[in-house]
């Protein structure tokens, strides 16, 4: 880089920085007026958003259409692109979501719990907005109407960074938006987008934009969560990886356990909840793991196993060190012999990622240690993984999931985009 | 500083580094354990710690004669001192605050929620403990007994860092919850104290000691908790400051309002829970203004009143913007006229430090009005601010008061201290 085009970066950069800040105290006085608006003025809002995207629907198309060519010419992954693509399909399908969005009960004013107190205090803990949402996410588009949606209806204010590659598709979706905010009467700063595909707008997000982000949420591959997680300087919800376990017990009943785990490796390999490693009791070793694993193979799942799986099933890959703590996010499963539940246990607390975890048993003793013990979001006794979703937890719409242990854990839905306070009644008590 | 002394004093940083990083191995290790340990195996451990204190009366004073001795020759602050020192009432009493955390009902397996799936899936959300809890406080002594055994009620593990000046003092009391763990069965190691004055060992902590702490809870003055807020690359639960309001509404009933405005500010000045601004709404500014101001300097109260206020009570000393946003944590209030509960919240919001903020009125909507919009931890209708604390709440012992609105907000108890997890049990349920 010459000295002069140092100098243009290092302009564009603290022209960047006022932009971002202006956004952030906005972003905090539409939070204000977010957090006083009624049930009624949310969902009307919601509404008006599906309604828009309904509406542009061309424009929306014809915009993701100018993003896609962008990232054909530029020989994106086949993948990517697709995740990137937009139909007439996917766009009703997020005016849907935003609909089922608005049916959600509103979380705001809820009383979690109330007590009076001797002195004739009453007490309640309300349910409260958190205030501004950070969302830093890659290209799907869908992301810019369920986050900016789901963040109105807890009554916070959202910024939302999307993908460079979908910053046409992004920006048109947000007008929507918009659109829905103004014509409910709340302010169009309540959902901002981050009007830039600088790099360095997400360097801003992350130092919170002097204490006017909440919490930020990363949505996307490993790359970009972990730079969140080392950088950013306000509370993040997410999670880095699903390494997800299913331990078969020496009381697993095998057709179980064998239609659980191929569901739970198959049915959507690439999704985080998807097992990664199967851990096969010793004691049923001889008797469930050769049908476990003939069973995935038959599915189209590649098998790596440890020196006692491979001995009794022959030819089997084998399994590196490395693969205890791999993320294959396809059809791929390791498969390791150990010796019983305490074995099981100490496998998933030393190689998992805390997300989700299950035991497949008919011994409910086992069940209750295995469950207790894991410190996963998320323990299953006899069901699949891929039940780790906001939607099949009946939460509706989540943001993501979290493995943190702070604030919100497992699915990050509406109600996990609250906080709360304190609200005293009293008679004229003072203090003893 | 010589270059052998620098030396030797990065030596030490390193020797410390790998001692803190053991530290935090050991407290993970730990924390597994005493995550399921049972609530009768606790309050065992609880109630030989404070047996143990009791048993140990005589080498606590006289580890804490020692100590004040030192902070005397060095000429420290007599409040300082004062806090520091302890007789046998002060032993007692941490004894007893021991027990009171042992009668507490044990948080952790609570279920929080429960509810059954269409497919028959049954959810749980149970209560789990946090992990390990990082403790940094001042020379107060009693912080060690209370910290160490909140954290252990609710299944964490500690690791405790004192001031410096009570370092003696704090090793004869953690020896006290040592002796109490290991009679319970318990490991050792689920309270630490950091066995070095060493400042370096503040940064390793902040730093998480390589994930191994989960929270940081800064105890002490504001000039501790910007450090810890600004530094720490872990959740931080802690208040700033608390600058808290007390405003006067036109319907409030004069008596009401001077015995809550001067217990407020008066009942224990130096409290984060007590007043420092006063908002008198301007169509009552005749009538209630003087005799407020009246009876807060018969209680020995400093006045320092805005323009308008000076022009209804004459003599007022003059008060400056700074005013607004000062803690004094002593006996000064600062005194303003508004123009309606609009420009008292308005005014809250801008100044405020999001802790406890009180209304007077008899007007109910007003107070509901007040309650809602104030953005604050806890907010009061017709009480005295003081009354925030966990103790006062009903929620037995408290850590401290959390400003935040992650996961702990407003009193930081024993339930505070915990996280949840989700419980899913099936009958061989898949995902479609």
């Amino acid at each position: 880089m010459s000295l002069a085009e140092a100098r243009d970066d290092a302009s564009a950069g603290a022209d960047i920085g006022a932009e971002m800040a202006a956004i952030g105290r906005a972003a905090k006085e539409a939070a204000r007026r977010l957090a006083n608006a009624t049930t009624k003025e949310k969902n009307a809002a919601l509404k008006a958003m599906a309604a828009a995207i309904r509406g542009n629907e061309e424009k929306i198309l014809a915009e993701n259409a100018l993003d896609v060519t962008d990232a054909r010419e530029a020989k994106t992954a086949d993948a990517f692109v697709d995740r990137l693509t937009l139909d007439a399909g996917r766009v009703e399908a997020m005016a849907t979501g935003i609909e089922e969005i608005a049916a959600l009960p509103d979380p705001i004013g809820t009383v979690l719990a109330e007590w009076d107190r001797p002195n004739g205090l009453h007490i309640e803990r309300v349910r409260t907005p958190l205030g501004v949402i950070g969302i830093i996410y890659e290209s799907r588009p869908n992301v810019t109407a369920d986050a900016g949606a789901l963040c109105v209806k807890a009554g916070n204010a959202a910024i939302l960074r999307g993908g460079s590659d979908s910053f046409r598709t992004s920006a048109a979706i947000h007008a929507c938006l918009v659109e829905g905010l103004e014509a409910a009467g709340l302010p169009k700063e309540a959902i901002q987008i981050v009007p830039t595909r600088e790099r360095i707008a997400v360097g801003y997000m992350l130092s919170g934009l002097s204490g006017a982000i909440d919490v930020i949420v990363p949505r996307g591959g490993k790359s970009l969560v972990a730079r969140v997680q080392n950088e950013a300087r306000v509370p993040v919800f997410a999670h880095l990886e699903g390494i997800c376990h299913i331990y078969v017990d020496r009381d697993a009943d095998l057709d179980m356990a064998r239609e659980i785990v191929v569901n739970a490796k198959m049915r959507r390999p690439g999704i985080c909840g998807a097992v990664e490693t199967l851990l096969v009791d010793g004691k049923v070793a001889d008797t469930h793991l050769k049908p476990l694993i003939v069973a995935l193979k038959e599915a189209g799942c590649m098998v790596r196993g440890d020196e006692q799986s491979r001995a009794v099933v022959p030819g089997v890959t084998p399994a590196a060190e490395s693969d205890w703590s791999t993320e294959y996010l396809d059809a791929i499963i390791s498969v390791k012999v150990v010796d019983g539940i305490r074995a099981a246990i100490d496998h998933i607390e030393h190689y998992g990622s805390h997300h989700t975890d299950a035991i497949i048993t008919d011994d409910k003793a086992a069940a209750e240690r295995f469950m207790s013990r894991v410190d996963s979001a998320i323990v299953l006794h006899n069901a699949s993984t891929q039940f780790a979703d906001g939607g099949e937890f009946g939460m509706g719409a989540e943001i993501g999931i979290a493995t943190g242990k702070m604030h919100a854990r497992g699915p990050v839905g509406v109600e996990q985009l609250t906080s709360f306070k304190y609200r005293v009644r009293g008679s004229g008590q003072v203090r003893a």
